[in-house]
């Protein structure tokens, strides 16, 4: 078993988060999952992922002090293993956990993914919670020194036979639900330790050895970012995804920004290893933070955002709540000529990229096509002149595109010229 | 109330910490300040000090493993305080608390001091206990992102009124108790924290003004260190002693390297603020840690100890177990010379310093006193040619001093020459 | 000779930089010292001093582009001493130097200061100049590594008797010519080295060595800041005053943040070595920099700003053009009430801080009188209740003082009540 | 012209620096020359690189104190451009500069390559030399406060047009030479600046843009590193080659550190770019250094050299005297079977790596082909049991193997049982 294999192309689907916050319940998910099913799935979107505290009864009920309660209601097996809430949801209730939600996404087609926090819960360790498998308590294996910087629920995990036995139950226990995807936090970037104390580093390696364990391909995705560019191979070596970036919002100014991420990371895309943009925060998002709203962004922002992550061959999770996209969101979650992109053989490289604006360029050898956008940076409408030569091997005389987002067709000399709006895109095939 | 009458003159003692680690007992304590009462305290030594985890039950019973157990089998009371291990100070049972043993001292005419952590008893957070005279728990003040680097006992306490209730009857029992003197741990210097991210800098004040509201005279040493020098009005403002050395111990490295410290502070050395050169390892140290041993210094690096905790007016807390003390170790300790200039009117600052020799001078304006002391720092026996017109303002033809250790005298015009042994020291009144 | 004894009190004159950069003249020098043996010598305003390349003949002619001409028309002598600019100080010439100008201040009863840069010139070293006294050259000595990160005249000098010999022959002629003060630029911060790396530690003490041989009381002024807190005794050993702050302007930020740099410094001033707060930004500045102004500060904050200098005893040293000043300007200059904590035997220290307000309290303790002061911080009107319990040690039923600004009487129980202007002062004797 | 089709296959050639340091001339530079035509052309070596200051007339006379002479006598036409020491290189007499070296080198069929310092020379800008082609001089597009920390040769340009002129007539006038390699040094990683006042960041454009005015392929390679690998795309978007260490030199230490560099650099190695493991200290080095002396390297760690560099497809760079080559070195050096994997079409890759062992894989897609090799990174023989799974997709009952350097024959099962020697490497076809 290989985990590259687990992802050969960027993982595709929904995440909870951007809309709910801690607050999803199962109706939720399953709404969103038959909406995935039904106007999704054909375009190759698939996961349907259950993010943070799940397992949380209390979740959301003190949004204005804390997003994450300290020493809440978590609800936890007697091996001091989270599992879901059963007020939130209900098919979880007499040991299920979330076998029926795995089912029910299951049986439409689509596969089912949670969140997890890096570590064992702090609970857990003060309760002396015996491991699964072992001798040990939780207190034995818990490194009170580690914590996250942001969220209460656990402690770290020591590098030791036990800890591994902890992490081994625990993803054995998710795969005998049906998990396919496994988004861990508090893992890929700490704010908290310098590198060398960070515990991460090691239990990111035991979450793989417990994945493969399972014979099960569950895929594994790091969180937070930004990742360290110098533990590239570290990533790559484990996981399937990890974030290049802090969470990203509907803010021009971190999406602006992440043309300088892909730069950085762009040699390292890789069947079964792919860099992370994050999701993307389309249509309705925030209700679960207290400001439900239409995405900031506006289409030539999203667009903009779609070539991007498309080209560089981000994971796309999509993060409005489902049910509420319009058309005109929809439209840009499902062009057909910019998710071509997304599959193996396709490989991307920036040409150039200033303050005011940038070119990619994707190609795929094998079918001797290539595909390049330029990318309007500044906050005003600009004309462009592109000189095709550096971005074609070989000259024409005249060369014939396609735009990608208008679908009209184009007919150029050697200087490509172009009006774009500000923050806009135009993309050619 | 004013906190620098606490401490007019620099605090002196012994501390259970160099030779129990955290195993000390009632029995021991005794036996310290008997040895004290009888041998040290007309020379102005007077504080016996319990240092860490008294309410741990299970203290030094992993001592292979750990230093300080997690999720232990600590003692508190049902507001989250914690109280005397019974086992180990037995006269602390029933809500005795430390009252017994702080009489005993009480009563041989000593004072009575004992170490804390920063903040809240991580059990007392994930149990709920109540925060006495509040209608909170200790859920609601613990910050959960709040840690110790090296001790896991504690949560910070936030920075509100009911964390501040909190403190202000912790510091009411132990003054109820007849506590004279607390050592609080994890809250001068934290390795784990970005400056603006560690909550250490209020509980400070916190701390000092549950002191003042006391009404009991409470000297308040902080550690560990180094403290930071930027911050040297915080710590003077609320505390009398801060430690200005990680841990010291009885190495030649780190002898020398209290040169540099001094040299750094020897500004800020003033009635009720006092920076801490930490603890005298004289004598019998380290059994609790396993290795019971007479002290790594020699007599002339004793000498240079002492000569130079006294002259910069550091506290002076003895590390060695009282009750082994040879006659040799006394008499480092109790030099009347030296311990003269403890006193307050005293002022000292380093003269000269490079890496191979030192000179510090000590003056008394009041009473035209000036002694001075001549450190060689080299690994080799010193000659050396000491010009006094550096040291006095007005010169003589011919000076007369006592050197203080060998209690000689000594005449000597404008250039004094002095051989000094390897890493000893030659004082002159 | 002790280096202490120049500077008994903080040194008070006038700098040109603030109204002239880098391009006054003779004239404009001699009008300042007419100014001030007329209107400022009876307050103890007594040096003179001509600032930052007073040896350029181009200086501020390519003002829009350079402040400091990389390369430009410099006068040096055969041994690369820079030497007065002729054209703009006539007197220099014929080798005279500034000995005319050094005497015209003598003879109106001031002392007369130059500012130097850190070094040797480039182009002494490029030329292969003569080291004075020795037989290598300025390539010798020059450290080609060691530059100014903000202007582009010299190289660090090498730590070898040779430097030490161009230091010394640097400074005997500038002692010839009757200096009795010295401003060196680039020596007390520099933010383009790594400490370790920085040539300008070893250069401040081989200036201090300079100066003792000459047998001059040249006072030694470093600049720029901010001074290293930690690196305090290494200024106080060799040096008289130091900046705490980098370039000090007419902006609230600034003297709002002075508040805490004093606090950080208040223990280290003392007879010979003074912390310093930077020039006084009163009356019109900035011709020299294109843009001739009022100061931006309205008397509310040069009340502030008077007040905390002279409390903490920082150097005074008025920036703005002496000929211009109103009488508005001059009384703030001039308060005896407040001169007179610039005196031996005061001494200050902060009571309290916090971002709305701070205290300040100076002593004189052989005379038994108490200054204090509150500022209001806010960039609102105030008023505060002041506890006077905070401020003397023995408490009194009623208490009377004069309020140095509006020399009015106060009379006031316990509770002292204030309302304060934004940015404003009261303070009392 | 695309500057990625200079160097499809990373540059092989020798360099004088290691056995030369300042000092190599033209005799010694023929030898080398003569020696890799006969015989190492053949393999693939065929640039000839004349190290660090070859314009110097002084070179090495000061080499107890300096490397590099400041201020020293060096060669410079009126344009302030560097010219070769006639002393050394007297073909470069009458303006010939390095056209005849460079013939020799051709007529060889060999490549000739130059290193140059960032920047326009100190002394051209104390000079006010005329740049070529503009109305400026030299003091106009230095930036003082631009210099190297090691090298006292030059300042660095300023990023303006005339500053471009300057290095276009600098480089048009090494292509008239016959040129086909410049090593620009202090320009890939400075000890000195922060990132943003590092002024190599637009000179290594600036350089990229002059080269490509010349029309002639000249292959950049930039100095020292270790390269920022957030800056890959930058790096990789102007110049052929990059150090991704410091200098590297005969010591283990900086050999097994290597391996670490190359995990971080795998993904970066593409046509046109590559990461730079620097120069290979085989045979006889260090003469000019004052220590002539064979490589420390002894043969297993010489073999685990060239496998890595050949594997990583890091540029070989032969750093040892040509001439006193012995036959073993030579072999190290010519080694077939590895130099294969020099060529396009192969990718490498890291497989595992700990303190211990690391396995490293190299393919050739279109070739079908697959070498991987296993190093022994302990300080004892070793026995090693691989599990050829993780190494090849597909796995075999019985697998058939060429050990390239021992050129012997093996069997395995799925199981490959190995003895490596310390600081040595097996490597399989």
């Amino acid at each position: 078993m290989n985990k590259n294999d687990f992802a050969i192309t960027p993982p595709m689907g929904w995440n909870s988060y951007d809309y709910y916050d801690t607050t999803v319940n199962e109706e939720q998910v399953k709404a969103n999952a038959d909406y995935m099913a039904k106007h999704l799935k054909k375009f190759g979107y698939e996961y349907i992922v259950v993010d943070i505290e799940w397992y949380s009864n209390d979740a959301g009920t003190k949004r204005y002090e804390h997003q994450y309660i300290p020493f809440g209601d978590d609800e936890m097996d007697e091996y001091g293993r989270f599992i879901p809430s059963p007020s939130r949801f209900p098919s979880s209730k007499n040991g299920a956990g979330f076998k029926p939600l795995a089912d029910y996404c299951h049986n439409l087609g689509l596969k089912f993914g949670i969140h997890i926090m890096r570590g064992i819960p702090r609970a857990a360790a003060e309760r002396h919670l015996p491991v699964f498998g072992t001798n040990v308590t939780a207190a034995d294996i818990a490194d009170p020194g580690s914590i996250c910087g942001w969220n209460p629920d656990m402690y770290g995990v020591r590098n030791v036979i036990e800890g591994q036995a902890y992490y081994d139950s625990l993803i054995q226990m998710y795969a005998d639900w049906g998990v396919d995807f496994i988004k861990c936090d508090d893992i890929c970037d700490s704010w908290m330790y310098r590198d060398e104390h960070f515990s991460g580093w090691h239990e990111t390696r035991m979450l793989h050895e417990a994945i493969m364990k399972t014979g099960r391909n569950i895929v594994l995705s790091l969180s937070p970012g930004p990742a360290h560019i110098d533990k590239a191979f570290h990533y790559c070596d484990n996981a399937n995804m990890w974030r290049i970036t802090d969470d990203f919002w509907d803010k021009w100014e971190l999406l602006k920004n992440m043309f300088w991420r892909c730069e950085m990371w762009q040699d390292h895309v890789k069947a079964g290893c792919f860099p992370d943009c994050d999701m993307l925060p389309v249509g309705t998002v925030g209700a679960g933070f207290g400001e439900e709203r239409l995405s900031n962004f506006n289409y030539d922002e999203l667009m903009t955002m779609m070539t991007l992550w498309c080209m560089f061959r981000s994971p796309l999770m999509i993060g409005g709540e489902l049910t509420k996209m319009t058309d005109g969101d929809l439209s840009v979650l499902i062009n057909e000529d910019l998710l071509e992109l997304m599959k193996d053989g396709w490989k991307a490289a920036q040409v150039y990229r200033d303050d005011r604006y940038a070119i990619w360029k994707s190609q795929n050898k094998a079918l001797e096509k290539t595909v390049f956008a330029v990318f309007n940076l500044s906050d005003e409408y600009k004309e462009f002149e592109i000189d095709l030569n550096t971005i074609f091997d070989d000259s024409k005389e005249i060369y014939h595109f396609k735009e990608i987002w208008s679908k009209s067709y184009v007919e150029s000399g050697q200087i490509l010229k172009l009006t774009i709006p500000p923050h806009g895109v135009k993309a050619f095939k």
